[in-house]
């Protein structure tokens, strides 16, 4: 008998049919029970009815608790009123295990410190299944897309030597005796690998031991970070646009059932189409001030800046140029201002803020030095990143998005701690 | 005019392009100049001759010193004593940077230090970008192969907390007052992470402190780990001789030209097909005895035992059913002789030894707590491990891959440290 995936049964109407997995919810009116069955594909309901199986079966299906493992021998029957729209007619089971009835997940809500410190079973429930998918998805988008633009995939590595940027945010480790640090960014590496293939990208766990406690930090989060020789900043949001442009594609062509299941009202993802709107962090200010906001010129957008700017618009919006000293060193200086970074920033729309960041990098050694020694770095850290303008250095950018974040969006998730399977947050790293 | 990738000469002979890169090399002989040129897709000659340039044109081209990076305007033609069968005649010439005259990677040979102090540099030899190319298509071909079958990708966490098996091998950092530990493994999580969703895998970066200074390890490597339910050791086998037969067929049918660079004979290569030979550990240290190792049933196989083993058979070789007590404590034991582990390596061909690692999992709370006990392990970090064995037990199995040496196999290297960009080795944090 063959042994088949829940999402397969549609194909076996009226066959005999082998399902394993595990009991979500367990009802018994008597003479019939009613065993929902999940299997990581989807859920069926099965029915054990007294007349139609062994009194054996019976008696073991009656001692199912909920999240017990089985394997059942069934019928498959279209059924109109089962949610899923069909229903198994249960002839034989078999019990892998009865599971401890204190399941601490039940149906009544939890707090968010329980379902955090039992995320290793919280994430069998149906809405987190369905996050995990479509997390799958925008990470298997971000490669495709930029496998098939030619860039090579080529991993930054985690364990680096002293930052020159200052230690607060990052967790430390002893190397053998050499203090060693949990990577931010691909970045600086990328800026190497470029200059061996032209296009790059990274992707992999990125770390920042910042003590703040938002709805959209983690300490540990992967990015997806490309890299480009000879793109300027309009190339950058062009090929931003694209790439985002993509992964909401995907993600709508394949999992229409799990934004059913988010209640993700998926029209404001419909409109995400290029070209985005872009607007000059300028111009940004000035939409705030109009707004009501108490900003001025130079201040940073904090997560209330961003979210009311991203709601003025029904798509993602570029913000760019920003200040210059508000960016890292190595970003290009605008020729036209020097006041002003060739930097870009693009803001999720519905409120949810910053999803990439990036810009020109500046590829001059002599700007780059003064620019170290008025911010005070030290150049020895980096004195392989300085190599990079000395020999065959090109015009280049890239930018880095925020898988989490991206799907806290994407699925209209309150909190970046459920678009994370095992999120690390403040005062959280159990399990 | 049209920028072209090197790649794609051959789609632009008798056509004018534009070529953007870096000077591999250049000769002059009076009249003309020969510049090769890379771009990160391939290497074109480009040949300016003073008769035919402007005059600044030649003079500048003079100047260029090695790595300088350019851009030139030329006619493709087809040259059959071009050793990449095109040449460019160069009408124009552009150049971002003349490169300071000291590259330090040059055409002599350097010593092993030299080159990964100045790894940032050495990526960009012909070489290095073929390898990085593998790299990239079997850690493609990975993904790939995992998603096509339903797998789903499920990050786990690299900060976890403190571990139950000891910490001597483990990288420690401080996690906001309390000790975390970088990831060794995804797998416990894994077997998390298919009770909500039937097959998953990770695929990140693991750590190992291990003070060793050997040809096949690197402190920080890339591991790929799926893990599914309901698969004994014999699917379990199965599933890994497909995944490493496919993604051996993908770097054959998409990397001819970086295999050659390399110098890799692929005859070996071909040979991977399923079904891979299977001895068990006994019929391991026999075949050892034989020919004429000094080892006894029980020892651990070290490399020279792993590359003598290989050295025999023509395709991959499982070596299965280890003593248990050489094994983790969450590794099942085989029911037909409890000192046996249902474990399974598998060495890679022409003595690369040990690319895979596997086993069942032990699936009773029971017989898991009496291992943890009897081996003095302490229940309390992984109490959410042992909830797994409570709520829904299913029997389950699943493997790891690292990427590093598997690249190291199929590449024909002699050293792991080209296999991945950014070798973390012992005393070797830099760049």
């Amino acid at each position: 008998m063959k042994i088949v995936d829940i999402a397969e049964v549609s194909k076996y109407v009226g066959k005999e049919v082998v399902i394993r997995g595990w009991v979500y919810n367990h009802r018994s009116s008597g003479s019939i029970q009613f065993l929902l069955i999940r299997d990581g594909t989807g859920r069926i309901q099965g029915v054990v009815a007294r007349d139609e199986v062994d009194e054996g079966v019976f008696e073991l299906s009656d001692r199912l608790t909920m999240e017990s493992s089985v394997e059942v021998v069934g019928v498959v029957r279209e059924d109109e009123r089962a949610p899923e729209g069909y229903e198994l007619t249960i002839k034989d089971l078999k019990v892998f295990q009865v599971a401890d009835d204190d399941y601490p997940i039940q149906k009544k809500s939890h707090g968010v410190d329980f379902l955090l410190s039992n995320r290793h079973l919280w994430l069998r429930t149906e809405r987190q299944v369905a996050i995990l998918k479509i997390r799958a998805r925008v990470m298997k988008a971000s490669c495709d897309f930029f496998d098939d633009r030619g860039f090579v995939r080529v991993d930054a590595p985690i364990l680096t030597p002293s930052a020159c940027e200052g230690t607060t945010t990052l967790f430390e480790t002893n190397y053998f005796g050499e203090k060693a640090y949990l990577s931010q960014s691909g970045q600086l590496y990328n800026e190497a690998t470029i200059m061996a293939l032209g296009k790059t990208y990274c992707f992999g766990p990125t770390f920042r031991a910042e003590k703040s406690k938002t709805r959209r930090h983690c300490m540990e989060f992967w990015m997806v970070e490309p890299e480009m020789v000879f793109y300027d900043l309009n190339d950058n949001m062009k090929l931003q646009e694209e790439y985002v442009t993509y992964i909401v594609e995907e993600v709508l062509e394949h999992h229409q059932g799990e934004l059913t299941v988010l209640d993700r009202d998926i029209e404001p993802l419909k409109k995400v189409k290029p070209p985005f709107p872009r607007i000059t962090y300028k111009e940004a200010i000035e939409l705030l001030k109009s707004g009501g906001f108490d900003i001025e010129y130079g201040a940073s957008l904090g997560a209330d800046e961003e979210d009311a700017i991203s709601k003025k618009f029904e798509k993602p919006v570029f913000v760019h140029h920003f200040p210059a000293e508000q960016k890292a060193f190595y970003m290009k200086r605008d020729p036209q201002d020097e006041t002003l970074s060739l930097s870009v920033d693009l803001l999720a729309p519905e409120g949810y803020g910053e999803i990439i960041g990036g810009s020109v990098r500046e590829e001059s050694i002599e700007v780059l030095r003064e620019r170290m020694k008025m911010e005070g770095l030290p150049e020895e850290p980096i004195r392989w990143y300085l190599d990079l303008r000395r020999y065959g250095s090109v015009p280049h950018s890239g930018f880095g998005l925020g898988i989490g974040r991206t799907v806290m969006w994407i699925c209209g998730l309150k909190h970046i701690r459920e678009a994370i399977p095992f999120p690390r947050l403040l005062g959280r790293i159990y399990p």
